[in-house]
């Protein structure tokens, strides 16, 4: 159809004095009465109420309203007029031409259905408002993200997820048939990001897929997910990165506030606040004491914490000093990667951490051993293959300056941020050990 | 070491008093004479000139800088004093403590290196100053778009690079086994950005990695590269995706302009103008008329384009017009996807465009034909195998609106903003059939 008025936004029709507007978006609910016809019409800025009359003028509208498909694409030209009565925004549209765009089939999805049927039905469970404001809020953390670092003059980067070798281990590991030979994809892009520190780019970030053969099912785990990623030379320690960390996701918090903070609490009941700075931070061997003076027995065997433990501190941190987040550092040695640093004269530790937010882990950060020799050594003593990790430790031999950087699984943030119970909630097209659809 | 005095960007020298100053980067050169040492040093800012007289106080860091490798990262405390007889910057830094951080070996390229030698070594050829305005400009590029997107109230989107069905075709498709099964690495994210539609998410954008098995070696074409994406909801035609299209790239050359217009004159000669808009628009057969008329006959058996067309027109419309950028618009159906949009009453062409700057292609855009009878029949007009398309017309019959959008390749445009002749410079770590490697 041609519109002699351009689209008005439903959340914009407030603005708009009475009289003609365009309204495009698809049909929510249709109440077919005998004098009067209402649709409910949704766009993805909000819903708003349409009226039809029915009369002999309106009779052909009339029709096809009553045979409307929830779901179906219309565009709607008619009369908007402001009226307090109608609880929806004080206002509706009295519909004067109503054009199907496309026709839609019944949904198959209803708001009880299991998690695992809105997946199947991904690209109709979104249509929720809830589900749009997840995705509106994910956009306005990574600008805030993004904003942060273009102001500090970092290089964006973007990482090949095709890789010649394992930068970690064989686990978990996709292999690609490539040519003549076998790619693998990217778990993280650690090797990649300290080339750039190798490569003198000084601070860097990317957001990007990563990817894990991993067969567990949790709430927390996907094949393919969105890390956030930065890398920064010349810090002097860990703390270092955690500042940055910390001032990142306080920006980020702030600017969901701004810009979703009603429609949050709204949707979600949650009031968000911005985290203080700097976040509490707590090395892990006093973790472990408080936890398990709270009357928990970690079981794992190479004394990591497990979620169990992870919940409880978060819990003791906000209730002692009510904060969100709080960095575990001083990580123990013995379940660390060979490139984490350990600092001088404190072998058994290094100088790392993770971030809990909410109860769970969104994030590992350290600084990065860049002396050579080093890190053949703690390759060793790891029992790793060495002549496998040339490719990762030959450009530390034309020198690399003291760096470090963190990895965040952004579905994670998003989902501990709104009280979500699981990253499939977060995550656009969720992809597991048996979900490749839709 | 323990600095007294935080590092200074050596860019912000210049900013500073004489005085106590900590800088850190590599050793770009080192002159070693007699009575005095100087070093360049060059950091992710710039470059600047140490100073170390030789005497008996500064023995023991003259024997440092004697033995100094290019390459090796530094950290160097001392004194800034302006001095505008110093070429570099007019000023320089007297050595007072200089540390090793870590020892290079010798470079094993040169400035004149072949490309493919030069990205053996890419962590160390990227540390040439054009490389790293190389990133920097692309990123700025980026932060531009999305700030636009941004403003524009667009939903960022992560789609996955997992796929169960090839999305187009099988050809140039990598495969990846998957469990039980197998998967399909996403050639562009078309699918995915559709189902956003479906889903109402309106307008949406995202900037991510895609996948071909192209067995290519053009300087143009890579097996992973970074594709700018974006799709909007309610177009009338491609002509709503073109206005969105133009105005991006406007304020992406106008920000780069701003951020590093001199740096760009500089290093590459270059001098960027900022393109006025609209960009101008030809039809499909009006270029191949421009084109044979100007002496070039186009030896495709299809009828599209060639390089060499693209680069007449582009010329052409520079000459004419004085622009760099050009949207041949009306793509005959016979060349395009069964999913372009064909005008009521002129199924022959498509309500489709490819952009073309500087002499080549950067993207295809089109308004996609939203309605299922239609996507049904041109599938099958091109031969098509329907039954292993039903997963991309699925969601076709539960509603999606009238939409368009256009994938666009970064590297390319990088490339033709800065007068390359190839991708392999303007990719962080360049992916082809004979390159997995670094």
């Amino acid at each position: 159809m041609t519109h002699t008025q351009p689209r008005t936004l439903i959340k914009d029709l407030a603005t708009l004095p009475d009289g003609p507007v365009t309204v495009q978006g698809w049909v929510e609910t249709v109440r077919d009465q005998k004098r009067v016809q209402f649709v409910i019409l949704r766009d993805e800025s909000g819903s708003a109420q349409l009226v039809n009359p029915v009369n002999e003028d309106t009779a052909e509208t009339a029709a096809t309203i009553s045979g409307l498909m929830h779901g179906s694409f219309v565009t709607v030209r008619g009369d908007l007029k402001a009226d307090e009565r109608v609880k929806l925004g004080g206002l509706e549209v009295k519909v004067g031409e109503l054009v199907v765009e496309t026709v839609a089939k019944d949904s198959p999805i209803a708001d009880d259905s299991s998690i695992d049927k809105r997946l199947d039905w991904r690209f109709l469970d979104l249509r929720r408002p809830e589900a749009q404001l997840i995705f509106r809020v994910q956009t306005t953390i990574e600008h805030a993200f993004r904003q942060h670092w273009i102001d500090e003059g970092f290089i964006e980067i973007h990482t090949p997820k095709l890789m010649a070798t394992a930068s970690e281990s064989r686990a978990e590991l996709f292999e690609v048939p490539y040519f003549e030979t076998t790619a693998y994809l990217a778990q993280s892009p650690q090797l990649f990001k300290q080339m750039a520190q190798s490569a003198g780019f000084g601070r860097i970030f990317e957001i990007a897929p990563a990817f894990r053969a991993d067969p567990s099912f949790t709430s927390r785990h996907a094949t393919e997910f969105t890390s956030v990623d930065a890398e920064i030379s010349w810090v002097e320690s860990h703390e270092d990165v955690m500042a940055m960390h910390e001032q990142l996701l306080a920006k980020a918090v702030t600017a969901v506030i701004e810009r979703h903070g009603e429609e949050i609490q709204q949707r979600f009941g949650i009031e968000l606040q911005a985290p203080t700075l700097p976040f509490p931070r707590i090395p892990h061997a006093e973790v472990k004491r408080i936890v398990e003076e709270g009357g928990h027995t970690i079981e794992r065997a190479d004394g990591d914490l497990d979620p169990e433990a992870e919940r409880r501190i978060s819990a003791h941190v906000k209730e002692t000093q009510g904060h969100d987040f709080v960095f575990v550092t001083e990580y123990p040695s013995t379940v660390r990667p060979f490139y984490h640093l350990r600092p001088e004269g404190r072998e058994e530790v290094t100088n790392s951490y993770d971030l809990i937010y909410n109860g769970v882990e969104i994030s590992t950060g350290a600084q990065r051993e860049h002396r050579i020799e080093r890190l053949r050594e703690q390759a060793l003593e790891k029992g790793m293959d060495v002549a496998e990790l040339e490719e990762y430790l030959g450009f530390f031999e034309y020198g690399v300056p003291p760096h470090g950087g963190f990895g965040m699984g952004l579905a994670r943030v998003v989902m501990l941020m709104l009280g979500l119970s699981s990253i499939r909630e977060t995550t656009f097209l969720f992809r597991g050990p048996t979900r490749l659809h839709p």
